[in-house]
């Protein structure tokens, strides 16, 4: 029975016998299943479970325990970006698909340490094209611990990905015309830029962004235009999310920092979250989330349960949520989306 | 820097030191942030990791490539049981939550061999008592090869991911009072009983079932009593789902088979796949799904897609849909699937 086994086993040489794919082919999402068994999608699902076993095995050497977070819940669960909910009738209850497992994974720190979970992130995002997708895959970890740590976390996990591909599908890479060797040369630490400093970049090129101002893809994408990634640290605390920790020697940013890559932009957010509860709920009371969350008559009942738990653990804790697809996109060399994974789904791809 | 994360690791040895745990707290759902930082949801969280550890162990030793399937789908992606779909309103179309990735994965066979996916699955089962659960983990594969090699590959899963919980987590299923010895000595092969063998069983033991009835959870509960895992094998076709393929010597049976454990009951399902076009097409416009779904309106259209690829490319091939939450349940002793998950998703406990 063994051999039977082997026999049905995938032979990763296929792809050193084969000419050169078409990833182009990748970016259609009107009649998907015709690019289904085609090599090049075979050879980018491949890439794209190497990638997450390179994710998995940092977390399995850094002691990370998996946690399986809900995909259907209340507002804590779907309050990254409010504009673009999937709502759902839930028994009679208004529901919505999950954005971010964030909240779900920091209330197990005080019980477990360091946690992740993997798993599909939903924005109703209408357009069908090289940008957007309604449902991806999102790698979030968790951790006690500060700023410093975290961006070290971060760089090594993308790292990890990114060479375990390199390592195990080079002849994948090669068939979709990477330049395998780029990749492998992609060192540690990356670059650390501060947003002010990006705003002062962005001038002297010309850009005219203020301070205060969120930073557009084109803004990210001349910030990495020498191909280097950049975390971008150090955002106003205006434009990020409710939860980041205020700055202690500049209030008016938050301990936050975006992941910025070639081709893909922004592949990963993060910050050192808020763990002083009076803090917290007074910076969750004026974000501007919670003002759009009153426009739709709803309150702060559905945040207690987060609440109550930073007040009776405060503990100091950091985290961030790695966009699968991005990384892909980077790895891939691609500007469009559409051409990282076997089922990408917009508004014209439902299967 | 490396320091700072060592500190920052779980301490595995934590619960060499505490007392027994009380697992019947975690049987709550209404009130769920009560326990979420208690040591017992600590270490259910830890085995339920490790178990998945154990899965992608085998998986990755016997060339399984990680595929992300859909969340959102039309029926194709749902038809497991369409009396229990969660619906919502997709960019003006109508579309459910996942039940099942396996038609997405065998989409892919031809091209990639053996394939997996692990991530949620969603029934809109309104109770919320110890056997339910509207959003669970599920871990399914599909690869070309027949039915024989498909119980071994369900049973060295399955015995992979207890062993791996047994080896790593010992001290968090001792506190909870499981006892790990019995777990080490589970054995392979499975037992294996037909369909027809499993009512005859039922009748000497006094219970009233005929053959094409299917089986209840008390019906399972006897087959296990004596704690031996257990496939039941060759169901009726007309109560299973439709892409399972006819047995050659007795066309009124499929090649399917559940795999049977105490405590949790079917926490496998599986079947060798029809992978004749025509046989397949004809077996889907006969099948009780179909016919709700022709009530409700719909037509085979939604279906196209799979049952081209199956046309243009006819391979042999099989595969399974592991409950996660099952295999918890059998690993813990416990009758209460709430009990298995740090968030257990029912009619009350929406968070």
């Amino acid at each position: 029975m063994e051999n039977i086994i082997e026999e049905a086993r995938l032979d990763k040489s296929t792809f050193t016998f084969l000419e050169s794919g078409n990833m182009e082919k990748l970016n259609q999402t009107k009649n998907r299943s015709a690019v289904l068994t085609s090599a090049e999608l075979a050879a980018v699902v491949s890439i794209e479970a190497e990638l997450l076993k390179g994710a998995r095995q940092y977390f399995d050497a850094h002691g990370f325990t998996e946690v399986i977070v809900p995909h259907i819940t209340r507002i804590t669960g779907s309050c990254e970006n409010i504009d673009t909910l999937f709502g759902l009738d839930y028994f009679g209850e208004e529901a919505y698909l999950v954005q971010t497992g964030q909240l779900y994974l920091e209330a197990l720190i005080p019980s477990l340490g360091n946690v992740f979970c993997i798993g599909p992130s939903f924005r109703a995002e209408p357009a069908a094209d090289a940008r957007h997708l309604a449902e991806f895959s999102l790698v979030e970890f968790e951790f006690p611990g500060g700023f410093d740590e975290l961006l070290v976390h971060i760089e090594n996990t993308v790292h990890s990905m990114i060479q375990r591909a390199v390592h195990y599908r080079k002849h994948e890479l090669q068939f979709l015309g990477v330049d395998v060797n780029s990749l492998r040369k992609i060192s540690l630490p990356f670059r650390r830029v501060t947003y002010a400093e990006a705003i002062g970049l962005l001038n002297e090129n010309g850009v005219s962004v203020e301070w205060g101002d969120d930073l557009k893809s084109s803004h990210e994408a001349l910030i990495v235009q020498d191909g280097i990634p950049t975390f971008i640290t150090h955002y106003p605390e205006e434009i990020k999310f409710f939860n980041m920790k205020r700055n202690e020697n500049n209030p008016k940013v938050v301990n936050s920092s975006d992941l910025i890559l070639p081709n893909s932009g922004e592949a990963v957010g993060s910050a050192e979250r808020e763990w002083n509860h009076e803090i917290l709920r007074e910076k969750l009371l004026k974000s501007e989330m919670y003002k759009k969350l009153k426009a739709r008559g709803k309150d702060i009942r559905d945040f207690e349960w987060y609440l109550d738990l930073i007040r009776e653990n405060p503990v100091q804790h950091s985290g961030c949520g790695i966009g699968l697809n991005r990384i892909t996109q980077f790895v891939l060399g691609t500007k469009d989306i559409r051409a990282t994974t076997a089922y990408p789904l917009n508004s014209e791809s439902l299967l």
